[in-house]
């Protein structure tokens, strides 16, 4: 997967294209905010190149495949970054929970107002 | 605004209450992403006492009360942490443009697949 690469035009959005820079994946259909990665430039190429959701582990220092084990794999539609060049937002298809606890959305600890 | 202080419910539910942590805003009516910036405990216990858009903004070091000077406020109607504790999502209504460009959301560059 090393040989995957980010284009020069793609580079060019990106505040500093060595920053490892947070995606958020959001369920097409739904609309849900799924979960919160990072990818750096090798996980950003590998998604554009396969469409496929893709990540950068920063516990296991990794490309990450989203699904690779658990068969929970995100197919993507499309891909923006925002007006910094620092922060992805990735439209998916989900395959199955988002979340490794089986919940569908990671964003399931409610923080009460007030 | 320093005399805002987190909850020790709140602190328990962060992987390390001492990081600074990305923080998702969603429109509550169009489920649309309009950004994506940082919180730490200070800004959470601003935005969880006011429910009110509140961020660190990592250039200028300080409490950032999003539209303060804009007039580009954020109600929030609810918040919630991931299964680790360590990524935000605030759902909240808009008033105004998100974007410093005026735009509605902040993911306005679309990065080609393929």
């Amino acid at each position: 997967m090393s040989s995957y690469q980010l284009s020069e035009d793609v580079k060019a959005l990106l505040k500093d294209p060595n920053l490892l820079i947070p995606a958020i994946a959001q369920d097409v259909q739904t609309k849900e905010v799924l979960m919160l990665a990072y990818v750096n430039q090798q996980a950003l190429a590998h998604m554009i190149e396969t469409a496929t959701g893709t990540y950068w582990s920063r516990s296991r220092n990794e490309l990450w495949v989203k699904g690779a084990t658990s068969g929970h794999t995100q197919k993507v539609l499309s891909l923006a970054l925002d007006c910094d060049g620092d922060a992805l937002l990735i439209s998916v298809e989900q395959i199955g929970a988002a979340c490794h606890t089986g919940k569908t959305t990671c964003f399931h600890q409610p923080v009460k107002l007030g």
